[in-house]
């Protein structure tokens, strides 16, 4: 009977504490102190407590089961079928090195795979590949992505996958096609079984993709229409976020490339055929994420442009209106002015019968020239 | 006799629903769910149904027809002809599925000819090249250009071409040089067709790219006479649709190369010397959007410059008016101020008799003298 | 006798009609239609009527004619001199296959020489070379340079050379050479003669630049000095010219480079040395015109950060007349008013034997002090 | 017994003066005068006097001691347990020249010791090899860091360890791991100690990063809330250590990679492994520093558009405020006219009945209609 | 007895004349005419007659003489002794192709040591090493720096260098070492000859990289304390002449690099080791270049931002004036229009008793509650 282990998983736990969840990403590493020795891990004491899914299958039959210890995937990892060991949380220091005991991992390897965030890479080992890797899932608030590490360990025939959590992952479609037999996936080696996982994490960039491919279309009109501080944010917003992900996407690239040049043996020449597609996708994300960072400069672009044309806007309605005004605000006041009208050179217009009507002349003139004038040099409509 | 498939083309349908259709192909992909197996079909329920054209020749004799299903295909593959098999639509699983049998297609070939958009490239099997480019075609509105993925599949004496639409496509004059015997064509193999057919392709990028040099000259005079919020709309549209380009004709060139180095044995030495002008052409292509993409960013340039030119211009026009008259307006609010002129030192000069023309004498002076500043300062007059 | 070919050539046409021809040369190109078979030619109809110039030379004597028809060369390919066969202009499409016959040009290189302009390109067939160059020379009136494509084919002991034109060229000094016996020329084979020709294509960029040189100094002052709107324009022609030039130099240099390194039996290794030396020239070319590019490029910030210093000014005025002598009004205002000032609250000043002397003290003060505050600021004089 | 050396390192001094501490780094560097022979040393006469510490250990015992003279380490070097000898400062050449004598150093490799800075590198010598690195740590005011070069000497059985001063470094908790037998450091050879230098040292730029990070993130919500002048200052200032932070970690990749690659005897096959990690690591940071300076430009870009931003919501306010004024102002200046109102056509409203109130009404609907313009356009409120 | 050949040095003329003479370097080449044949030596005529200057010396003596011909110099070259060549000045074809025969010279490198200037390279000849590099000093006004072409010709047992002009030379402190038989020089070959010249003319360039640091220092606190129109000026010219610095530095590397390469049998193993030194140098030296110019881009970038900045507060120092004046100027005009006060509904405040104190407290109230807007706003004091 095979179990399915994503039953276990505890729900998402909703975070509303930490806001710029996103932002932490870039300054967070869990690092240790400079000149300690290798090997030495550090455990984020917010991390959940690992837990140990295993499925264990052949052509025939397929179990899953959550083990309560490392040590007991022992049976399993002698047997002839191929053995998934899925790792979730990196909680306890006292799992882990029991883990890395029982599978045999070199020290760096443990702490490569425990002191996240790592970059992408592949290293080679005698009887094992180590492949680290980023896995990104959209987050249900539209805000951002979810940046996970995934460390797979290729065996002669099992693979252990440690995760930074027990949530979000991009297996679960894997984990049906093992428990509904679909596909050749029972039927084929562990080798096989890393190709399916690596297809999904570098497939699992594609959703993420299309997320921001809709908020970048969203802002676009927003930046042309109406423009306004927020849409500031959200472009620098947007652009931070593309930089996380071209950092998570460009060193995968080399990883499988050097997975399918290095000629393993643990890796068949007929997996790596489907490795070829893998890559192939990876370039695809590669290219997407440079589109969109172009877009996205280039929306900052068109801001500061609409920013240029609504102050010259603005300029000039407060142009038109200041420079009609002026000089008749002015010509009014000659007429306010207290000259003694008895001495006949001052201001005979004072007592002129249509002197009134006039005035009003004079000022109708000026504003219909000025407006005129503005008219043709295209200031008085907005160039819409 | 010779059947001309191009008869069985439906009109192209007029999609004015479509309005930004170009914007589309940034953000739409057809990638399956992460954790599908591979080969797993993604079938765009808009497409059209698949229609199967075969063109079968020699150098003697030439024919044409539709076939009502893949399998019809069979008597002309087992000939010593060349068999052009040419599938327009994408909208059938199944028939897809048929076909790949047909042709004996890796599940993942058939992945990457179903799930457009792919990357152009390159991919070697035993009797079998692929080949995905893209093909681009004018649109007849002026708005930008159809991006379609061919994909062929060289075989020994056989050549299986995919189109994603059965509009809009450049092969029509090949058609017609095998049908009317133009030049060499029916007396060679299937390597020269597929030769034919990329060139076909790529030469197909010249027609759009003169399309863009056209409407960068014209954006080029309204950016420099009369600069709108529309220009920079179109600056950003003209770049965003030369960012696609540049996606579809990079990793084509890529493509062509590895074609020419591979040394493919279905791929003769003569035939190769061919692709070697065709890859001068995309690298032709390739620098025409590169030139053209710097001609857009000057654009954008030009469009602010002209922009603060502007605002320049309105804040000179908006200072001379406003401080010719600002002390103009004190003056004769000066002499609107009621003080007791019964006083002696109490503005003497309302009752001075030529006090009024003096007030003009002084209103003048300022007037003329700050008139004169501008002129020198070069602010009265733009400086067209 | 040697006969000169310059004196066949006609009189250069003032092509007044062509204003923007510098500008033609992005967006024409001479392609088939897409789907065309190889070797179609594309004859421009403005295009002059091949003249065909011989030159026929060895040690001891030199030969210069203007041949009738392409197959008048036969005689002089057969003998043992060196022949230089000089085609101007490409208008008329029989007597161009007739010399492709002549001289056994492969469909594709006929091509290459027609249909212009084709990038810089060196292509190596048995008994030939195929050298694609650009020619570019300074035009008379300033505006911009000449670019016409130069092919050469390196024969055994011929060289064929074809230009666009009949005007503009820069082999005249060789064509000297040759008749006057200067140098060592005459004495040496063909490749020296092609080495003579490519030498004196690169060296034809060194007075183009120059003349770049001059415009962007004096265009340097301008934008100091005295930037307006024909400034831009200045600055966006050269910004397009030198990316012309650019698009010119750089396949240039790739170019000579493969006829160095690909060790053609039909260039001598002396010969090589030189062309290394032609290398070098193409080089420095490269890094004149990349530093003039950013040349440029600085003249376009310093032509923004001129406008927005203008600008600066221009509000500086604007705020000091404004803040100057709004305030005055004001007060002015104020003494203009018709309270009733025989109730003693009312505006007692009106009534006070100095009340108009220390309404301009009052005055004095207040503008005084602001232009105290704004000479402090640094706001009075524009910081020349 | 092993003797602590870090008690002898005088305190910190605080040094208050040197305000740009951190510019200087920009701009002074030791180079002897053009033409010096090599093998010239520099030395600044503000750097410490050297002091020379050792370290002798094995796996069963460590000693640390402090040396007087260079040549006290003769006979530490001839034992065969591993010695690390520890010079920090360079202020006197004689003991400098002594201690190359004792180390057997090459002329250019004790001027790099010595005329700092260099650029990190590895240079391989007969029995040695010179290992330049630039060491980094943080500043306790906050004020950016501290970059040291240290300059390694790997021999068979010993390590030459030369720093700039004495304070400051990242060697103490190897000195703690040596001092009390922490992990395998004291069964190793001095190849792992080399390792373990090599790590220190490159793990600590960590922390520095992480300053950054959180500098970064303070500056963000700063420029988008409340951009300064001091903003400018600061975004700049961050760039400007970036950018020597950058100098200092590029070429620091490049030399820890030949230290791999190059195959040095003197470096085991198994530590090598543990190199490689360290390699991961500059990648890293590398990685990181590139992204805080493409952050800190995204800054810079965010900076200008707040200020056009703040300089729109100026205009706006002003040209609301004005434009609603000004034709009021000049209502008002109409009434305030001398015409003589006997005249029946001259400004009959002053007489009339309702006269004052109905000018209210024509102010009211002025500055309504033009309040309620502004409203519509969205210019009354501030777009937050 | 050793004559110092630097007492023949014409004193450095102080050349007014040519202000712009870094500019001058930017357009200026000596290029033959296009199409001259190979070896056209073009004389600058301004140039000085040419020097020669020989030092010929071995372990034992060392002598110093000008020679007065080119042919001068066969006795000491024959010799066993090293001999140092050393011409100053390009003045004389005759000179230069005299001396071009005594030293065996390719037409083609007397044509690169002539017509300068060339970009730095090395070209290996039989028993000749032709190193053309670019020597910069410092100029006393600190107007740039000198940038003169130097052309080392590497024999068996002599040096040739040929210097653009007498003045300006980096050598002399190596005449010093021969003649003070200073270091190891008088006991070694040409080789380490070479090597110290080369050194020398590297390090060079690192006082004129210490003259900008200090400018680019000055130049950030003009920049951010009171940018000016000359600040303008300044930054461009020092990017200017950094991109000339940069053109000179970086074929350099190239030219030093291949020089360590390429074997030539003229160098010894031991010297490559010097030069290998030397190479780092010139890193180290582009490095600065592209740091200084990275740091002169950003200071543009503060440049306008302070332009921004300064226009932003000029603006609010208008409005803050302008929109608290103005309403209290439409108040003051209202009570001063002439309604006929004896209706009872005109203006009644005119007569009230505290109709006056009234009128001042509602011009209290309108700008007091403005400024308390304004400082709320922040707009009151400028943001220092």
């Amino acid at each position: 009977m095979l179990h399915n282990p994503a039953r276990f998983k505890p729900s998402p736990i909703e975070d509303d504490s930490e806001e710029n969840d996103d932002e932490l990403e870039f300054y967070d590493f869990n690092e240790p102190e400079p000149g300690s020795p290798p090997g030495t891990l550090i455990i984020d004491e917010d991390s959940a407590i690992p837990n140990i899914f295993l499925i264990d299958y052949n052509a025939d039959e397929a179990l899953g089961v959550q083990l309560a210890t490392p040590e007991d995937c022992f049976p399993y990892l002698d047997s002839h079928s191929v053995s998934w060991v899925d790792v979730q949380g990196l909680g306890s220091e006292e799992v882990l090195k029991r883990l890395g005991k029982v599978f045999g991992l070199h020290e760096l390897v443990l702490e490569d795979i425990v002191n996240i965030p790592q970059r992408p890479k592949v290293e080679s080992f005698e009887d094992q590949e180590l492949i680290i890797l980023h896995m990104v899932t959209s987050r249900e608030d539209g805000r951002g992505f979810y940046d996970e590490q995934v460390s797979l360990i290729l065996g002669k025939n099992y693979i252990l996958t440690v995760q930074e959590e027990p949530e979000n992952d991009v297996f679960e479609p894997i984990r049906q096609r093992i428990h509904r037999n679909r596909g050749v996936i029972r039927s084929q080696k562990a080798d096989y079984l890393a190709y399916a996982l690596i297809d999904a994490i570098v497939d699992g960039f594609f959703p993420v993709l299309e997320d921001y491919g809709e908020r970048l279309e969203d802002l676009q009109d927003e930046v042309v229409e109406n423009p306004t501080r927020q849409t500031l944010d959200k472009i620098h917003k947007i652009k931070r976020e593309l930089l996380l992900l071209r950092r998570a996407i460009w060193p995968q690239r080399d990883a499988i490339n050097s997975l399918i040049r290095e000629e393993s043996p643990l890796i068949d020449r007929e997996v790596r055929v489907f490795l070829r597609d893998c890559y192939d996708h990876t370039v695809q994300v590669m290219d997407m994420v440079e589109t969109y960072r172009e877009l996205a400069a280039n929306l900052m672009d068109i801001y500061l442009s609409s920013l240029s044309n609504s102050t010259n806007e603005i300029m000039r309605f407060l142009t038109v209106i200041s420079t009609v005004f002026i000089p008749l605000t002015f010509v009014s006041g000659v007429y306010g002015m207290n000259f003694d009208t008895d001495i006949p050179w001052n201001m005979p217009e004072l007592k002129m019968p249509l002197g009134y009507p006039f005035f009003w002349l004079v000022i109708m003139s000026i504003s219909g020239g000025l407006l005129f004038y503005f008219w043709k040099k295209g200031w008085l409509f907005s160039p819409k």
